[in-house]
């Protein structure tokens, strides 16, 4: 077990129970997140079955990873026996009563679909996990917490290089060499696997005019006087991930990029503004009061020159994950929440300001603290 | 245009022209290997589809990611459009045809497969693009040369790190800590991040008694005189692994470890011999070979305490794909495998080398050069 680091499956007996039906099943491998969820395994890349039936929860553990199984499920690991392997999804048959009715989620492997339709099971797709996965139990706030301050290290590194690098004529120099945003990338990747994260992903940043292609990972020269942006996303050993963005400018000259950091910044106020009655806002109302913030600064609320993208995203075991932030619905406590207004100008460049927020039953908490200063400057 | 790095199409028309079928169409999000070969798209972790049908490659850009999209995969990206967001699979079915004969992967997403049907298409299965992926092109054996050079610099930093490491008493100290598995592999991964890889992903390091549960991930102190077993596989940027295992002790008294390294260095070599003539070597016969001479060793070939596992396995997009190391077929020029034998006593501790290897017409390279020893002592 992952140090209390259990899955409540309550909603899925629920489930089971409303739709009168025998067994949820599920079939994928260790980059599908709903089974991250499920199982809390990290197993391997190939397919493994999680089988949940009579109030018990069963893994089918891939041979030769049947101790890692033991050590991360919090339920019953069914180990894979000898002869030669099975697939996943008929190990999971050989689990259910015959001729079940079955509750799956929406991305089962259609293979494995065939198969358990083969054995006499009849199927009913159902949203019950990702539903179940947005509201955030204390121990999965407790990794979310860890995860964005590891992150936040990783900024801290980012805004150190920008504070040390120096402007020669049209250059940015940094440990004698022109400052790129593969080689900031590297440092900020480097601080992340010092604080025991596993997976650096997409570590975005963006110089100028490739600040306005939202998710650039590529090798850019970073100039004097242009917005770099960092969006930084690393997933901590436990399937979570942190988020969080700054705009930094190696002297700055102000003008377009200064008023976009205030129109950022108080986009990000307005947003948290709407958020403090917490639970039960509209999440809508949040994307809304940031956009209109923009406007109200000479940017375009939809668009570019101005804001081109949502408010933000639920995040968990998937970077991206629901709520969703266009939806009417009310927001619930224990959801948690990127806040990340932004301003684009492909001719100029870009600003985005990104935290990661707890609804809770009164307001909001943001997990963890980092400044937001267009001026590098490491407290 | 991922400098290059294209896909082949070519098997694709051959088995849509074999089969009758009218298109190939796959669905999925960034963390789908197939895709990520057919499109060499890094995407969102939300679905998007990849349509083949009268000799163009298309691919539907999801909102937001159409920049990247373009600048990555290699035919032509289908905007998403205006309006609200049409799932992949509905995308996808207003590509082709009416009442199309349309080849999926089995792991296609079981509700995209319900859409296409409902969209009144006829689906079958298809294995050509794993097979596909098994036989490598000089592009990829590029990237995979990169990627397994920059993994060495993991296992040169963890060398150098238990070559520095001293002994008191029963401690192994270093940077005036008990060293610990954990403490190893943030060294590590930040020697990768350095090296411009974004995956460090699993990097197995166990110590004494947890080698010989293949995939120790956690933390374990590292004692004097016990197996401290490295498995390093991080992941290149442009979606290649790399994977390379080594074996040290630090102030090792000989012993179980030295004769397990030595039957385990001499087991590589057998499994080297059986690859000498190249393509048209059975698979399997690597293994055999291989397993023998840990028999001759006097360890089991079949189990513990002895060889618990394959000799290795296909790497690409995927860590583990296609070849099966188990199999009587024959390899295949442009293959690249692991060739990993190992020794383990769960009272004792573990021991495994691991090398990469490309078949050749002829005979093998080995990617990537990365000395035998069990005495940490960095070159």
């Amino acid at each position: 077990m992952n140090g209390g680091l259990d899955t409540d499956y309550e909603p899925i007996a629920a489930a089971l129970a409303a739709r009168d039906a025998d067994a949820f099943v599920h079939v994928g491998d260790r980059f599908d997140d709903d089974l991250r969820y499920l199982t809390r395994f990290s197993g391997p890349d190939r397919q493994y079955a999680f089988v949940y039936r009579e109030d018990e929860a069963l893994l089918t553990a891939p041979s030769l990873f049947a101790e890692q199984a033991e050590r991360e499920f919090p339920g019953t690991v069914v180990p894979a026996g000898d002869g030669p392997r099975k697939p996943a999804a008929e190990r999971a048959a050989l689990l259910l009563g015959s001729e079940s009715l079955v509750l799956v989620p929406p991305h089962l492997p259609h293979e494995s679909a065939v198969r358990l339709e083969r054995a006499g099971h009849e199927l009913l797709s159902t949203t019950v996990v990702s539903e179940t996965r947005a509201v955030k139990s204390e121990a999965e706030i407790d990794r979310l917490r860890w995860v964005q301050g590891a992150t936040m290290e990783g900024m801290r590194r980012a805004e150190a290089v920008l504070a040390e690098a120096t402007v020669s004529g049209e250059s940015v120099l940094w440990a004698g060499e022109r400052l790129t945003t593969e080689r900031l990338r590297r440092e900020v990747n480097a601080a992340f696997a010092s604080e025991g994260l596993t997976d650096a992903g997409n570590t975005v940043i963006g110089a100028g005019p490739s600040c306005a292609d939202l998710h650039f990972t590529g090798d850019a020269v970073i100039e004097p006087g242009e917005t770099v942006l960092l969006d930084l996303s690393p997933r901590g050993p436990d399937g979570y991930y942190g988020d969080c963005s700054r705009t930094f400018v190696v002297e700055s000259e102000g003008g377009w990029e200064r008023r976009a950091h205030v129109a950022v910044e108080r986009a990000q106020d307005a947003a948290f503004d709407a958020l403090s009655s917490g639970a039960g806002t509209a999440a809508n109302e949040v994307h809304r009061e940031a956009a209109a913030e923009i406007g109200a600064y000479g940017f375009s609320p939809t668009g570019e020159p101005g804001f081109t993208h949502g408010i933000g995203h639920g995040v968990g075991v998937s970077l991206h994950e629901a709520p969703s932030m266009r939806s009417p619905e009310a927001l619930e406590a224990g959801m948690v929440l990127t806040i990340e207004p932004g301003v684009y100008d492909r001719e100029r460049g870009g600003v985005r300001i990104e935290d990661l927020v707890l609804v809770t039953e009164g307001g909001y908490e943001v997990l963890g603290e980092y400044h937001r200063s267009l001026v590098p400057r490491p407290e």
